[in-house]
């Protein structure tokens, strides 16, 4: 892969890239021009072939995109294929949600385990995934050494908890806590989750439609 | 305003111009220049130029941005000011971390309404707003008329619910139930939600530090 600085906007696009050529490898689609993946994605065909440009030569004049092979690549740039453990912290309401709704495991990630205070949640299992106490998170950290911590706790407690988690170790957060959590650590990625953008997204068009 | 087709990567910044600018005037900032607020949310000045300059003229040169006039008319821009009313469908743990933990009212929405079908939480309320039956949304919709609907139903409901939405009028839909909506209807916006891109976002960082 050519090494060079691939801007936020194309990795921003990667994971709907790979959304879409998922969707339509379960669709059993064998290939697809840049012109019709970018009619789906409603972005142009040249966009597509600039993005793809960054990570190396894809698709073929005449022919476009072989689907299976392409998702499979940009899985492979995501680290869908690197079998990620993760570790959810808070599990109020939204924390319930996220282990019982998503997908973790097609995104590459296995939820380790999960943390709370609440005597009545530790020790009960939530979507598969075990609720611990909050006073094992430490131990549990150092020894496991889990990739990413999946922030859902309170708004007052999540920076000294990232700042707890990156000194043992942990590199990526992704982060619903609203609060925009900051480190000296180099190498730390914070994926900050903002909801309200997109119901603003969503009032613009309404408006101007 | 000019009248010029905006592109979708600059309606999905307007949200984030308003929210940094929310909170330099929050901090009591009184102006910025468009090199600090580039810096603040990691793009160029000179993007920032390019994509205010599609609704108008802002800023001076050699002054900046005056931060309670920008925020002010970028958040007339996106329709904060024109007090929307939102029902939300489907009131399970996403829907109560939703209902709990959004700020809708700062985003320019009031939370008219919930429904769900579980006879546990008819009539109760969760976060000031009450839970009414399924039975009455079609009443409701038709009577109130609110602009926007959350849908936070389960998947196999997800089509069948927002196409009799959109026939008793309602013409926004922020969608989480990760099932692309589809309409024949002119002027209806869906802005689907896909929490997944940013954990592979997140998983695309930790990959390549």
């Amino acid at each position: 892969m050519k090494k060079k600085r691939i801007s936020d906007a194309v990795i921003h696009r990667l994971p709907r890239y790979y959304r879409h050529l998922d969707d339509l490898y379960n669709k059993g689609v064998v290939r697809i021009s840049s012109a019709s993946l970018g009619a789906k994605m409603d972005i142009t065909a040249s966009q597509i072939r600039q993005d793809l440009s960054c990570f190396g030569e894809f698709g073929q004049q005449g022919y476009g995109y072989n689907v299976t092979e392409l998702r499979k690549e940009i899985g492979r740039i995501l680290g869908i294929d690197s079998s990620r453990r993760l570790i959810l912290v808070g599990v109020g309401n939204l924390g319930h949600a996220l282990l019982q709704h998503l997908d973790f495991h097609a995104a590459g990630f296995h939820v380790d385990s999960a943390f709370d205070v609440s005597p009545d949640l530790i020790d009960t299992v939530v979507g598969d995934v075990i609720i611990r106490s909050m006073d094992e998170l430490e131990d549990y950290v150092a020894t496991c050494h889990p990739d990413v911590a999946v922030l859902t706790v309170p708004k007052r407690e999540a920076q000294s908890l990232a700042t707890r988690l990156i000194e043992l170790g942990i590199r990526g957060f992704w982060n619903f806590t609203n609060v925009e959590l900051t480190t000296d650590v180099p190498g730390v990625s914070f994926e900050n989750v903002h909801l309200m953008d997109e119901l603003l997204t969503l009032s613009y068009r309404i408006s101007h439609r």
